[in-house]
């Protein structure tokens, strides 16, 4: 029989085909080419950006000219604006405010053809590096309480450019979808009195069926009621709430796990389309006991329709222990 | 500036663009070829679905046979299956259960070339009352929390066949949304002693910026905080919560204004993929003050991407003001 399960975190189910598993070859993966005449994110083409926030540079270039290695500037067309005051009222029953925020865009590489999977340690490196000063820097921006850094990888993952980045959202409030993760945290933690996702690597190496990956200082498992087909987590071992506060080691460590993992992907599922975003606590609770930072990618396989909109269920036809056994198995 | 708005019942953020809005004209409609041989939702191919549970027929004719008009079958790929025991059961911190569940195919009409917008009013009614049948029946089953009644239109929105058909799934657990969806109405009520849909109502009558039609017993508007252009909700004018108590000249007049909606739609966007979930109260929580059914529909011409998994913001670029309009002055 087939099996729903439910994510302890936020209590979301999915229905899990344990009975007549897809196989990596039953999806059917879109390799949609992306026209682009003139890349604005490769080298000579700085201007066709907003002026660079910041970049990372080994000689003396000058900003928005070539030399970079990784290269951060505001999104184009941006969701939000970073002029302005948020005016936060009402409408009757309504509510709204101005639409104040930050919306960068990290470029991981000069290098057209690489994607982060590709790069070398050194370069993985750097880009955790971007994300990390970027968020140190918008901590400081007293109208932000989150900041939300993710990656779109591919055309049916949302990506509007085939030249390999991240993004970064600087909101004036804690998302609903991170609220609901704090506040299912918070209900274990004062339950139990331990983090549950500590708890959640205890049982994961414990079961030791779901695993993936692992370095000295992070693991990556298929999470037991993974709402995708190969959806995988990345979660410091140590307790650690808040992702701008990571460590100078954790950052080759976790640039190294996070290459390993998407290798794996790319080798398994003939480079699938993913969105991965970074699960970090908000900007004015540092040092949670009950939260712990985490990466979540999730491969775009399947079509989300009318009964995963409604619900809040959703179908996952490749149980996570068959996921982390191909992934385990992949050869990298 | 662009705005955030927020929606008062689930707390739900969507960022409008307000400055720069899209047109119908900037949203890339794909029409994709649905290739089938053989329709299994066509008269004289009956025996390629599991057998009927019910279907509509004007004369005498068999079951499993053409003569019908409207046709409701079980799911030949079911997400969940009706036979087995629910066995709720933990694994050290996880929960699981038997994937068990009702999920039947209500096919909309005999004719491969017609959609639900297309219909005869007395052919859409007889959709409706498929819809509402197959609920009361399935609230019988003590084992189902929640019935889902929902529609997946083109290959975009997640439809596998083209023939126009909508979907029914009974769970055994009231799903996350709704169950927040409920939360936030209750709280609502705890605070005002009201609907929060009969206030909605009443603002959007008096605003009158977003109302797209009515009658009698229905009201069709874009919501203020809108996830996706041209969302647009169907509530029954009365204060009703639970769809499957629906009464007979209920059932006309939303065959009716459903239609009118999904024509206006077609004809604005040039016949869009959409979801249409019905939203309705839980099985046992019979006539509640403090929630409306109603139906949402959501036109799927937007990618969703990482920014959106991870927050649960949405990003809007038509302004639900201008969605109104646009869809009022269609000429149906």
């Amino acid at each position: 029989m087939d099996q729903l399960r439910k994510d302890p975190i936020v209590g979301r189910w999915t229905i899990v085909f344990s009975d007549k598993p897809f196989a990596p070859s039953d999806f059917k993966i879109e390799h949609l080419s992306h026209k682009e005449a003139t890349c604005p994110f490769c080298y000579g083409h700085e201007n066709l950006t907003p002026p660079e926030i910041q970049a990372h540079r080994e000689g003396a270039t000058l900003p928005n000219s070539p030399g970079w290695s990784t290269r951060v500037v505001p999104n184009k067309f941006p969701a939000l604006r970073i002029e302005g005051e948020l005016d936060r009222r009402g409408i009757g029953m309504f509510d709204l405010s101005g639409g104040i925020g930050a919306h960068e865009v990290i470029i991981e590489t000069p290098d057209h053809s690489k994607d982060l999977a590709d790069l070398l340690d050194h370069e993985a490196e750097k880009v955790i590096w971007a994300y990390r000063d970027r968020s140190v820097d918008l901590r400081g921006d007293k109208r932000f309480r989150y900041i939300m850094i993710f990656k779109n990888h591919g055309f049916s993952a949302g990506a509007s450019l085939a030249h390999s980045h991240s993004q970064l959202i600087a909101l004036p409030m804690v998302p609903k979808n991170v609220h609901e993760e704090l506040q299912g945290a918070g209900l274990y933690f004062e339950y139990k009195e331990r983090c549950i996702f500590c708890d959640m690597i205890a049982q994961e190496k414990a079961d030791n069926e779901r695993l993936i990956c692992e370095n000295s200082r992070f693991l990556a498992f298929a999470p037991f009621a993974s709402r995708f087909p190969f959806e995988t987590w990345i979660l410091p071992q140590e307790h650690h709430s808040d992702f701008s506060f990571i460590r100078s080691d954790d950052v080759t460590e976790l640039a190294r796990i996070l290459k390993d993992v998407l290798k794996r992907m790319k080798q398994v599922l003939n480079d699938p389309p993913y969105n991965f975003i970074i699960h970090t606590s908000a900007i004015e609770q540092r040092d949670r006991e009950d939260y712990h930072w985490h990466i979540e990618i999730m491969p775009k396989l399947m079509k989300i329709a009318g009964f995963e909109w409604g619900s809040g269920f959703y179908v996952n036809p490749t149980p996570p222990e068959l996921v982390a056994k191909y992934l385990r198995e992949a050869k990298i």
